[in-house]
């Protein structure tokens, strides 16, 4: 097992994609694709952190700051052209929702829309922002979390092979093979 | 796309399993699972966030607040046995190492040593511990990363599918299956 040195570059994975929404205060829903989401706090309470590059200040990342509202969206694999649609192009030249056609729907506690076709949707209430390094890290408490019907099971558990979802891995996207034990 | 409410509990998926080294002041070397870790600042420089629940302030969270360097490591779908068996023993009663059967290799730049069977090292240093909810954050900068030389192709990048690598998914542990497109 001979080891080769490298020059780090995102190196830990697999990491999930994320639709973020906000909304200003005009009520102009923006969306934003993430490679960067994930769990800090498990449990009590639940506390999720995304990271926005800090080069990328306009958009999703002032409203975020200024309004302390976001939705986390995880996507399936037949969004994928939406997702890198959204990953594309800046919400203040467009209306993303219009563009992509992806659907709003209304969230429970906060103001920007969960997206439909995500079958995982997670409303945030913003914590704090910091910067670090080349991102800036927003921390959000979950305070609703919706879950697409058709994905449950009769006891209401999600059941993985229906959600169609993906893994970033290396800048591959790659559906879920099967159960390793 | 009827949606469901539900308690939101670790929301985010999928997320990467970490084994993380740390070595104490008299060389004692020790490991911890994690399902939290991630990518923060991903370019210049490199900083990585790990999750330590705050019910476990001894072992690694001590060691690596104390000693400011860690290893994150991530393993192999083969290597699952052992992966399970670093999250459920604490490093204070055994030599995990030892009991584990897996291969310490020396580090470039930290104390802490590199996994052998984990096909991707990066070695870090501790930037800051915060506490968030029920976990305690801690970002550390990516001083060098190491790859098993045969997960690389002729020109140096890694081959996804020789990394044998698998995602976290609501407590499921699944292997890469095809890229989606």
């Amino acid at each position: 097992m001979a080891k080769v040195q490298v020059a780090p570059h995102r190196p830990v994975h697999p990491t999930p994609a994320a639709l973020i929404t906000s909304m200003d205060e005009e009520g102009n829903a923006n969306i934003i694709t993430l490679g960067e989401a994930f769990n800090v706090s498990i449990e009590d309470p639940v506390i999720l952190g995304i990271a926005i590059h800090n080069s990328d200040r306009r958009d999703s990342h002032a409203v975020i700051s200024r309004t302390g509202e976001f939705v986390v969206n995880l996507p399936t694999a037949a969004s994928l052209d939406k997702v890198r649609y959204c990953g594309r192009v800046h919400g203040n030249d467009v209306d993303k929702f219009q563009e992509s056609g992806l659907t709003r729907l209304p969230a429970a506690v906060v103001k920007p829309p969960l997206i439909a076709e995500c079958p995982i949707n997670i409303e945030c209430k913003l914590l704090s922002v910091q910067s670090v390094g080349d991102h800036d890290l927003f921390l959000g408490q979950a305070v609703a979390q919706h879950v697409n019907q058709e994905v449950l099971d009769e006891n209401g558990e999600i059941i993985v092979d229906k959600l169609d979802g993906f893994a970033n891995v290396l800048g591959q996207f790659r559906a879920y093979g099967p159960k390793v034990t």
